[in-house]
């Protein structure tokens, strides 16, 4: 057993999800949660898929643990990770769970202490459901767990950590901060932000009211609105995390909407044609290697 | 039996489904399929799901039908009606199944024979995928039928053509025209607009390979790929078709999304929260009233 105590701060869909997991999975004997709410903690309690909870200061949790898993919202995960750091045990591997990589890695620069191996992480799944009752065990089957270690991070720390993600059925890959923010900015903040903009823009059109909206949502809008009911603080944080790359990607989405448009204006057939029947194969090389 | 004889022209997903369910439904004795591609024919004549298959002119079986659904794109409907009109059977009723109704009804007007019953329709029903081989029976389960029937249109056909509809499992709508097309502009037109672009510029950015994208396609983007897949000619003649409306709502996306991004570059949490929040009620609004 790679780490005998795990605390998990941050008890919602992820810290939920990983604490019932790493149980099944039997990667650790003991999983402690900590939340700033207290009712995330009386659910957690009476959901018993934790060892121990506290709704205050986790420092009696971070003095034992031998992985630290901070998963709150991207905007707090610096300021929660030094609040515990004095706590934390010599030798203790400290990760996180933040869609954004960069910010997170910036802000630890020279904060760490030298006895604790921060590995940040990214498991690139989720649902649109928030807190710690739509967790389940199987939420990291079949989805990559991205690992961004600094430069001469712990070659120990980072195998454990990947075994720990692997046990919980993930493929681990390990990337440059930067880059993960980059490719993430594309492959999953631009469609956040695009879903939430378009179920925005039919909720306030003047010609359509909301009850034909929800009546005929079936012609491709229903599948955007799935999207646009994840976790609102998360993705502000997202987004005010992972600015620069987020804006670069929406103004190029804007410039070929822009272009289609313009094409739409001018009967330009051919234009839309062409645009349109480039985008099947990538479908179907998703479907190919995806296990869904 | 409401109608002993149906022709259905364009044999692809939605027109073959069509035979099927109705074949399935019992809702006529004899079903024809025409279609302009030789491939399509064979395909349908080896899967058996007509009576008749013609990939030429289809005047023999249109002079039998008691019903004529047309299922081409939307930019050849017109075309095809008047070069059926002469051939078809006095009482007949001619529907299609185009997503714009605005467009088809004012080429038709003035061009229908006065014992023809013109009863425009609109199947809120579809998969990514095109072609005979793609349709199944269960496809218009549950789903929105829109019929948008002309000022003084024959209230029996009306009728016939619900009951139709109905046996092959939707709700009947009736709607105008051209509310139909502001109404389908918001939730099908642009969601589907904004799918091709989103997955385009994907593919275009520089900054991230297509091994990259499909690889982390689950962090959002692999659902707007699924819409994304739909077929090019037909969508193509959607936008060109229903051009007014598509572009006052993609003006409205853009600027929408305008000011998201300059919240995000302005740091603006609060905006960027207050958005987001009140897209969860329409998607809980949609499970609510959706069977799926």
């Amino acid at each position: 057993m790679r780490f005998n105590t795990v605390l998990i701060v941050g008890g919602g869909l992820i810290g939920s999800s990983i604490a019932r997991a790493a149980r099944e999975a039997k990667q650790c004997r003991t999983i402690y949660i900590a939340d700033t709410s207290e009712a995330v903690c009386k659910t957690i309690t009476r959901l018993d898929i934790a060892d121990g909870v506290a709704d205050g200061p986790a420092d009696h949790f971070a003095a034992q643990a031998d992985l630290i898993i901070l998963c709150t919202p991207s905007g707090r995960l610096a300021a929660t990770a030094m609040a515990l750091m004095p706590s934390m045990k010599a030798g203790a591997v400290l990760t996180d769970v933040g869609s954004v990589k960069g910010h997170f890695v910036d802000a630890m620069r020279d904060q760490v202490r030298d006895d604790i191996h921060l590995i940040p992480g990214h498991p690139i799944a989720g649902t649109e459901n928030s807190g710690p009752e739509s967790g389940f065990a199987t939420l990291f089957t079949d989805r990559w767990c991205v690992l961004t270690p600094p430069e001469g991070a712990n070659e120990t720390a980072i195998k454990d950590l990947t075994a720990f993600w692997e046990a919980l059925g993930s493929d681990v890959a390990v990337m440059d901060p930067s880059r993960h923010d980059i490719v993430m900015a594309t492959t999953s903040h631009l469609p956040h932000l695009i879903a939430y903009t378009l179920v925005g823009t039919a909720i306030d059109m003047e010609t359509v009211t909301r009850k034909e909206v929800v009546k005929f949502s079936a012609g491709g809008f229903r599948d955007f609105t799935r999207i646009a009911a994840s976790d609102p603080v998360m993705w502000r944080d997202v987004f005010l995390t992972n600015k620069t790359a987020t804006l670069e990607v929406v103004d190029r989405f804007i410039e070929d909407l822009t272009a289609l448009k313009r094409a739409i204006r001018w009967d330009d057939g051919d234009r839309l044609l062409d645009s349109f029947a480039k985008t099947r194969d990538i479908r179907r090389r998703i479907l190919d290697s995806d296990p869904d």
